[in-house]
């Protein structure tokens, strides 16, 4: 009977797994909502658990033989931040072994066969490695939504509001980002500068901070179109 | 039997009550940790209650005639965000009715007796606004550790962080702001720079945003000292 492997990376906005076989065919692909630990609002372990399921689909999991958990956030190689990944793992029927990785060498592998060199990763966070074989052996950014990852899909996102708020405040240039976010989360756009200030601030402190990286589109979107502010802040970027 | 009135203001940091009687004696002070909604990680109504009750000490809750309570984060008008501080109130043996003020229209009465001004919020947070009659008129900034308080301790204290894990990385110049954070939080210094930027990285999701403004100090003390990175961002706020 085939073995299979699976392999999860968790990332901040989305996870996705994927299980294959012995020869690399691809026998199933599952996807659920982001994990990072840090930024997502979600546990890590659930939504380890959900995509690897749904990856699984009609495959009996005692048949895994190996699985992968790419993360963000430094969980490998902490037993306190694996195991309740390991008890998920468990729930869902997997009784194989697994490898945490950090998310970046993850992203290396899928990118190249080459054992040396080095990856960016711009998305949701971000961060820039050097990988030498199974090792992160340099690493710059990287450091999370709060205090790391400049030029992130996040970082954008948080610059924007912050431009939009002072545009509203008076403190900066109007921006045509206002309306972009004011379309974008939703809010009645014939509210008072006031009002929609504080219903921007509202949405932003009642959301994981993962899920400002979803302003970062308008952001890019607006900068195409020749909006100062916005040309600025993906300058930046 | 003479009346009381108790004014609480809550903060980012910390909380403070006090009780005075008709002619303005003071009766009582009492203090709690931060509550504010956003960033303190603590609940802003056990936070009242918690003041309030130091500040009556023997004082026979049912001899205050009014109370207001001053808390940022637009909690004022807001029923659903007073209601809980409410329960809190009458669990402390309150009865008297609440006035609701926004945070700086308290600061701005606790400077001067003027009807109208200007009020400038230099502290965990940070925001100015114009206040006329008992009415916040404008407002600019005060949107919280996320997206606003530009100049504020958190914005320092978290710019301060950024620094230290730029130089750390290899990415920024070299700044006395390491040693200085490493000896405010307790990271042991012979660690090399990757696991101090890990330990400084830890330090900071795993405490509530407000706690950041304590970096603000070491940020002033090395700008004092001449630390080039430290007046720049001093030189931002």
């Amino acid at each position: 009977m085939s073995r299979y492997f699976i392999g999860v990376d968790v990332g901040g906005t989305k996870t996705t797994a994927l299980v294959a076989d012995v020869e690399g065919n691809v026998a199933g692909i599952g996807a659920a909502r982001g994990g990072n630990p840090r930024s997502s609002g979600a546990e890590t372990a659930e939504v380890v658990a959900a995509a690897a399921a749904e990856a699984l689909g009609g495959i009996d999991p005692s048949r895994v033989a190996h699985g992968v958990v790419a993360v963000a956030g430094g969980v490998a190689g902490r037993s306190a931040e694996e195991q309740p990944i390991l008890r998920a793992w468990s729930r869902a029927g997997l009784s194989a072994p697994v490898t945490f990785v950090p998310d970046v060498l993850a992203a290396f592998r899928a990118g190249t066969p080459a054992r040396r060199g080095a990856v960016l990763v711009a998305g949701t966070g971000a961060v820039a490695a050097v990988v030498d074989g199974d090792a992160v052996v340099r690493r710059a950014g990287g450091h999370g939504w709060l205090v790391g990852d400049e030029g992130s899909a996040v970082w954008l996102g948080i610059r924007g509001v912050r431009a939009v708020l002072h545009a509203l405040d008076g403190r900066g240039p109007a921006t045509s980002l206002t309306t972009a976010f004011v379309e974008a989360i939703g809010i009645d756009a014939d509210a008072d500068p006031e009002a929609l200030a504080r219903a921007l601030v509202d949405h932003v402190y009642a959301h994981p901070p993962a899920d400002l990286g979803r302003l970062a589109r308008p952001v890019v979107d607006a900068c195409a179109a020749g909006d100062a502010v916005a040309s600025e802040l993906v300058r930046d970027a």
